[in-house]
């Protein structure tokens, strides 16, 4: 069996990778959520400056990149590759971000389960003796979400309470062989798991199973306990995806209620904010990891997260074929000691 | 420096992969043209019995996926990650495709580059100690990409003479930590470069740069000359691209004349079957490499080629937003000697 791999679909680092720096730039709506103080940058319009959204996705990406780069006091040529993806068709943002910065790049489509799709073949590139520096970035914005998959914004369309809103946000970290922590110690590579939910407005359901079958796989493969973690995170299951992931990990034995949180719901205060189940998008786990959660990994609150980012992988070409929706979701542990 | 790592963008790898078997299945099309003996199905309609061209992409994707993995006398669950991508808006012909085989699945979007993008990060994991057996595969369909990127196939539009034919065709290869070759033994990650090209007809001379500009590095990085290798084939550059990227290349004073070709050109009979500049799609590189490539390798009529799929990183969006086209090309070398 591969000298790295445990387990079936779990590998250990023998020299995990150091995540040495990240940037996180949201939007209006995200600046005034709970997690408000944690964001390196908030856009005072979702323009961002640009002439379309897809435009000001493409720069909030771009500029978060450069930022991780800076912060991570490197040069542009010192980022040995760049991986990054979005939702947008052909993943516009992220390959136009890219251009600027003339790395060589691995795009990306994971659809929201995408910021640990990069960590994940980031840290392989890393631990594999492939490179030193690695960018992972990804983005989203409500505006260019919503006019893709779903409706004009000018329609004004009633959204259902199952419904989540895209966050606009994106988010980029370097991983380093060098540095001293938080490290990247195990990746759980999700497979897809299909539901047969066909609702597009309900996406937390769709994608909940493959969040819970990722989890318990991931303690199955490497032996931990719940106690060994101080936070499990997904990324956007939201208010109605998050229990049904709870319970259906449940139904294994492992409970890991006290310590589970989901970036979609920390993100907005769901009430005040009227975004219905809650946050999604790329940008959702990618602005909550490299805002909140790696700053309070560098000072101490957590030393040992599991990050879950989901994907539903359905497009609207898809969904009017009558598809149902494929969820997946990749599991990164991130821990400031090296287990 | 990493220790694999040689020049700028190429990695050696240190157990070169062993590419254990493909599979190939191409349109009707395609299967009159001049590498018809070399593929392994060839549909007799490009429907394949389903009941939209979307989905027999994705049936098409899903048999080659499952016949490489039978090629290779392997069961799937031995297949430790799949690596695939497509054209279509969120590449839902993969996801779906993968769907069926309950694989750990990392989702590409290289455009036409994604072939040579899954061969470089599917050698990664099996080089880095990850996995023993990776699955790379990628698919087009003419019928689902003329819709989707131009107009709908019943305006019956004409086409400009710069245009490309966008190949029906998929492939797949299982790589291996053991295996007696053909060897993946380097890999040079391309860079954009973005010409400034507008005119979504004309792909090729956008993504001509690009593929210079990774072959150029290739060299400079391995120190390789010309003579090292029997054939350099790039994945899609066509009638209009192949010789602005080999003029290009010549600038640096290199000649690779006569050792160049192109799968575009490869795949039809441009003048009898009246596909314009040539073939592209990830399919294409993706179906001559699986059909065409590897088993000329096993017989010894090439010992050593540099594979190049070519990608243009635009969508529908970014080309009606006034945005020019992003090229990108990854290099691979396979070998049947480990050099």
């Amino acid at each position: 069996m591969a000298q790295k791999k445990i387990g079936k679909q779990t590998v250990k680092f023998q020299n995990p990778p150091s995540i040495i720096s990240t940037a996180s730039i949201v939007g209006p709506k995200e600046g005034e959520g709970p997690l408000k103080e944690y964001f390196d940058i908030i856009l005072e319009d979702d323009l961002y400056d640009q002439d379309s959204w897809e435009k000001a996705e493409s720069k909030m990406l771009e500029d978060a990149m450069k930022m991780a780069i800076k912060n991570a006091k490197l040069l542009e040529e010192q980022i040995e590759y760049i991986l990054a993806g979005d939702l947008l068709n052909q993943i516009i943002s992220s390959s136009f971000a890219v251009r600027q910065l003339q790395r060589p790049y691995f795009g990306l489509y994971g659809a929201c389960s995408t910021m640990t799709e990069s960590l994940s073949l980031g840290s392989m590139i890393v631990d594999g003796g492939f490179a030193d520096n690695v960018l992972c970035a990804t983005s989203s914005h409500f505006c260019t979400a919503e006019r893709q998959y779903r409706f004009p914004l000018e329609l004004g369309n009633q959204r259902p309470f199952t419904s989540q809103w895209t966050v606009t946000g994106a988010g980029a970290a370097v991983i380093s062989a060098n540095g001293s922590g938080p490290y990247i110690t195990h990746v759980t590579t999700g497979k897809i798991v299909d539901p047969g939910i066909k609702d597009v407005n309900n996406m937390g359901a769709a994608m909940a199973p493959a969040a819970a079958d990722t989890i318990i796989q991931h303690f199955e493969d490497t032996g931990f306990n719940v106690d060994d973690y101080d936070l499990i995170i997904t990324g956007d299951l939201s208010g109605i995806g998050k229990p049904i992931a709870e319970e259906l990990i449940l139904t294994k034995g492992i409970d890991i209620s006290t310590i589970y949180k989901d970036c979609g719901i920390e993100i907005f205060d769901g009430k005040r904010q009227d975004t219905h189940a809650g946050g999604s998008g790329c940008g959702c786990s990618a602005s909550v990891f490299a805002g909140y959660l790696y700053k309070e990994l560098k000072k101490g609150k957590y030393n040992r997260i599991l990050l879950v980012s989901t994907g539903a992988l359905h497009s609207p070409v898809s969904a009017n074929q009558g598809e149902s929706i494929p969820g997946i979701a990749h599991a990164v542990t991130i821990s400031n000691v090296i287990s």
